[in-house]
């Protein structure tokens, strides 16, 4: 919920008005980057991921990026598709890549500004299912995607949107209307496009520049969209992923290069080999939006964890996912540049297992100074699922963290010696002045926490946090009101919308 | 589980043998120690403490405690039993206080360094009741007391034994003996005795000499008991607290002053005024200690969170009780000793809440550089009931943060060169060499967490990591056989504790 109406929801279901004021909108990071790796470690992944790109290269599957990278003084075999890139232009591409990046929205005040020491929260993304306890589990659809906008847009804690539920009811080749009039007319926070081929791409920019009524140049002031690169790790980059580093660079749009290097599986077992793919993988991607476009933003990225060695599974906010984001924060200061890391969770129900996977996740990032910490909420399933339940649980630690990032003021008035002189020994503090000037906006006030005792709790139905969850999405679902402007953003893309469509539309690649 | 039969235990509950070998048993913290506040406000509050000593002083109840302070200098008013205590006294007792305490062990594997940089879990401790998903809700009795025993010796990430729930069917006079005799047999780590009056303790010193078969040189060689000292705060000591600083100092055993300053009740509402509050009365506690034997092992302590404004209610978890963890921290460090933190749940049940407060808890005291985390596993209902389930899922999140303990090798084979070589874009790593010769001890292996795909897991029944904890505590519980020389040491107190049963016991302090 924005403050004012989270605010009069929490009011109307608890019966308190705490007055508080805290930005979640904005945050900082609160403490400082932890390490897993020594300096000399962390040269040599960076020395051995140059070399990984000199000596045996990538292939690239989009002759168009292989192209490009020659143009830069990569060799290429075009029989293999192989792309073999030297360290200097490496080093080219980290000189031009932008430290910090305007982040754009709808509503100005939602903007961000990405780079080091931000805090950025993204939603649950790229999940096929949805599920909740009223309605089960079942295949995302349009009506979903867009009640997980609704989520997104209700908390300031979400930073930028995210595409939790995949609208499975809309053709392919229509869905990314869909996807960014939700978006538009359902939020004003930064904007997300799948890399799913030039045609959806160039779609989805014109509708934000109709919606924004943008001129080119505006568009490319800051950027207004963003995308997510998976690298098909190990060493290969197919033609969706290709060309969406190449079409948002050309358009100033932000790309963030992710490698999903699962140790074991997709990459070398140990965390120091996980972190050397995944390096050279983020630096080749780096290296082709910057061919594209020198100053292109694009931001280093990864989402590293392990397998589970008996089943293949993936496995989340364990010791090796922790290790890994925590490397990956030294790699890409070691490089200069801000990242993205992700929380999530392999359980298949909100449960204390999902709680704990999230909460690892979450604050991995935090000691790793993640920059965007994406799937910070909702995320079941490795990401197969969307749980609202579980997105309201999530909400809830993201605003614990959220509230961390505000300093202390440690004036003398924080110390309170009037209250410590006043009260008397075995006495308490509920009543002093010093309290009660402060009370209303003292603490954190929990979203989904209870707080009862025991007999309170049991005889008001002793409902589980996952089942107390369920009644505060119904109720920010059933108050949503859509924030201002979206009338008119919604308004001024319909007719592109509907041409569009009758020409057929944007088709995915194959 | 000890290292052997957890891995039995596990290999027969899930048909692998995965043969790792991280020493779970002495951990240094990983992360370097975060702060929340300035150097000048930790100075101010450092000051204020002192003020407020010299100034406002301390309620002391017991007048033998009262004529020790006033045999270092303290100003005492017999009529309020009002007891100022100067700065010289407390830069005195802190210069002879030890920073760094031996805490020995019937077995002495399970030895502990209790010094700043150490990384101590001890279980929830003083829980009044106990709660399971089979037998429910119950008031503590001696075979649960026992039952938590046995879940405390069975894993080696819990480093010293708590008193997890209140054996409330033997009689408090004689309570201490089968709580003694409970943890020399079914448990070989540091033990724990509560200051319930000087009988009690004597007795419980005497029944650790004549079970390790220790001289009085041997019992003070290192510090064979552990107590927490509870402060009434604001600025109140009991009497059987202050017996127990005394008598605890006197045998060399190691008393843990714990202020529990709840702010907005038994402390001053801000971040700032509680921790001085705190600060005040760990000080007036560690001067007591060295006042009665200089060099008496003592620890600095806190178990700071707020209370819910409108109930009144203790919250653990919440973005007060990290940074007063953090907070606490730093002024354990201003005085240059190891303390004690906690973390724990106010939750009813064993969910996501419960989850979640414990994680923000023990992230907490990881950033903050906790010496020891007490309620680390099994805390509910803020205290007042151990859950089984809750320690099962609890003990996962020790066991992953006690993994972040071992530093990475990062020699030159951890960067897998050989096997990115061989392995062909978008390939995989499964069968490479590197992994095969590392497979089997890559990655933690999962406690309670289920990492089975939806399909799976519902065919196996849908069941939450808290149902799934049932099944473990059974199981660890059904399989475990004392440690090595407990049939002994219960042998050696068996005629005391007749002898001393027949006298009448010690009855606790009114």
């Amino acid at each position: 919920m924005d403050k004012t109406s989270r605010r009069k929801g929490r009011a109307l279901r608890r019966g308190a008005p705490p007055v508080r004021n805290v930005d979640y909108r904005h945050l900082r990071h609160p403490f400082t980057a932890q390490k897993v790796l020594s300096d000399d470690a962390v040269a040599a992944i960076h020395d051995m991921a140059l070399r990984l790109l000199e000596d045996l290269g990538l292939r690239v599957l989009l002759p168009e990026a292989r192209a490009i990278y020659a143009s830069g003084g990569a060799i290429i075999d075009e029989g293999t598709e192989m792309v073999r890139i030297g360290r200097d232009m490496v080093a080219a591409s980290l000189a031009t890549a932008p430290k910090s990046i305007r982040m754009r929205a709808p509503n100005p005040e939602r903007e961000l500004i990405y780079e080091e020491g931000a805090l950025i929260f993204s939603p649950a993304g790229g999940c096929p299912n949805a599920t909740d306890r009223i309605r089960g589990r079942r295949p995302g659809n349009l009506a979903t995607f867009e009640e997980t906008l609704k989520l997104h847009q209700s908390f300031d804690v979400i930073h930028k949107l995210g595409p939790s539920a995949e609208p499975q009811d809309v053709p392919a080749h229509l869905r990314h209307y869909a996807m960014m009039r939700g978006q538009l007319t359902l939020s004003d926070k930064p904007l997300f496009v799948y890399a799913r081929g030039r045609g959806q791409i160039e779609d989805s920019f014109e509708m934000i520049r109709l919606a924004m009524g943008l001129s080119e140049d505006d568009f490319t002031d800051g950027s207004w969209a963003t995308t997510v690169i998976n690298t098909n790790s190990p060493r290969q980059l197919d033609k969706p992923m290709a060309e969406g580093i190449i079409d948002f660079a050309r358009a100033g749009q932000l790309s963030i290069i992710t490698p999903f290097c699962l140790a074991g599986a997709m990459a070398p077992v140990t965390v120091e080999g996980a972190l050397v793919l995944q390096h050279a993988e983020c630096l080749a991607g780096i290296t082709l939006a910057q061919l594209v476009r020198p100053g292109a933003p694009v931001s280093y990225g990864g989402f590293s964890s392990n397998v589970d060695m008996k089943s293949g599974a993936p496995a989340f906010g364990t010791p090796t996912h922790i290790r890994l984001a925590i490397g990956t924060g030294q790699l890409a200061r070691h490089v200069g540049m801000p990242w993205r890391s992700a929380a999530g969770s392999a359980s298949n129900v909100a449960d204390m297992q999902a709680a704990g996977e999230n909460h690892m996740g979450l604050w991995a990032n935090l000691v790793a100074n993640a920059t965007l910490t994406v799937h910070s909420a909702g995320w079941l399933e490795g990401g197969l699922t969307f749980g609202y339940e579980k997105f309201i649980n999530d909400i809830e630690a993201l605003q614990i963290i959220a509230e961390l990032c505000t300093p202390l003021s440690s004036n003398p008035d924080d110390l309170a010696w009037a209250a410590l002189s006043d009260v008397q020994p075995g006495g308490h503090f509920f009543a002093t002045q010093h309290t009660m000037d402060r009370f209303d906006r003292a603490f954190y006030g929990p979203l989904v926490a209870d707080l009862a005792n025991h007999g309170s709790w049991e005889a008001a139905g002793a409902q589980t946090s996952t089942e107390r969850a369920t009644s505060i999405w119904q109720t920010v679902l059933a108050e949503f009101a859509p924030p201002d402007g979206s009338e008119g953003r919604g308004h001024r893309i319909t007719r592109f919308i509907a041409d569009r469509s009758a020409e057929g539309g944007a088709p995915p690649p194959d």
